[in-house]
């Protein structure tokens, strides 16, 4: 089913990726209360994790600009699981809020920068509703190495 | 009072600790428009603080399975939580959220491993129901040298 | 218009910050039923950043007693966003959660100490009703070099 969301993803030029299965024993997304609490989800580019720490200079580093679009990776994973547990993204109502976790370097402060890169998207994509709170911290390392981790809380319609 | 998850606990050998009483000043839980919200609950076993960092190869180091092991404690610290503010766990209607946070070395990336410990537990116990959107990640300390600590979102029944 | 808790605020000798706006692309607050969900808050005196590392012996570092009053300064952030978004600080019917994250040296433990600057704040301006869920973890770096950063769930009233 094609809504206005999807065509507002075609004009960007964006293609939902597979929704990610969970990396482990839990499932990607709840429904509660009208409330779906969607799993922390890692940034995926052609099918391969966008993984490295930010501030890092060595091998391992990745840049700010890098870093933003692995943010709107894991956004773009967060809509194609809203997609799979609603069957239609015209049941979002609001992006109520992201958690946005950055695999960051001990002086790397720029967090929020990072986290535009996910939050940009959800305004782009739903308008006024969707517009966030948020909240974005360093972290030390996430899961199989990735740059950036977000999960989030959405409001939805019946 | 013993419900059908009493009987699970039984099953599986596993003893509900004293639900614990807040390091500091707030409460362990919320219970607020038909959600429980669970304080981040830290690992016990037999009462003494399950510490270290995964992944470290020094004295303070917890091993993978080490630290599965906590990540269960903490969910069945959880759970204790569940019992003592609902009186009866019959009323829990879905677990839907479960933040994990995980004391790593900067190198150490399986923290879904480590929080699956939890996730098993939850579904071993609650069945369907157990199953739970989840975001885990890396901190570089926690708590009084806790090795994970697990917050969590609970559907309650009235 | 003033009610109780801004006379409770005036009690205790505290005057509330302007409600910061975001440092990036997102919003202070989203009220979806029922609940407020407020953005991660910095702590703002007179205006500038608390920065720093709590834990650390270097110029950067934050003593433990600077980092409870900087989750304080986040509190009263918070609150200050719960006054812009619902009018009255009248409306609030219970502080439900705390997110606090506490950027932290790896030896540092006393996370909850710190948050208890923001915990014990919300008691006394709320009274029961600011007796909420928490969980506080150790970070490696924040927005901006930021010392504590506070996100919270808020039950409102219509």
């Amino acid at each position: 089913m094609t809504d206005r969301i999807d065509r507002k993803l075609e004009e960007l030029g964006l293609t939902l990726p597979q929704a990610a299965a969970p990396v482990a024993s839990y499932v990607p997304t709840v429904l509660a209360n009208g409330m779906l609490h969607i799993s922390g989800q890692l940034p995926f580019k052609d099918g391969a994790l966008v993984t490295g720490r930010v501030g890092a200079s060595d091998d391992g580093g990745v840049s700010l600009e890098d870093a933003q679009e692995a943010a709107k990776l894991c956004a773009l994973m967060l809509v194609a699981q809203m997609k799979a547990a609603l069957g239609t993204l015209g049941r979002v109502e609001r992006i109520v809020k992201l958690g946005v976790f950055v695999n960051s370097t001990g002086d790397f402060t720029d967090q929020p920068k990072v986290a535009n890169g996910a939050s940009d998207l959800m305004v782009a994509l739903f308008g006024d509703a969707g517009k966030h709170a948020r909240s974005a911290v360093g972290v030390p390392v996430l899961p199989l190495g990735a740059a950036v981790e977000i999960d989030a809380i959405v409001q939805v319609s019946a």
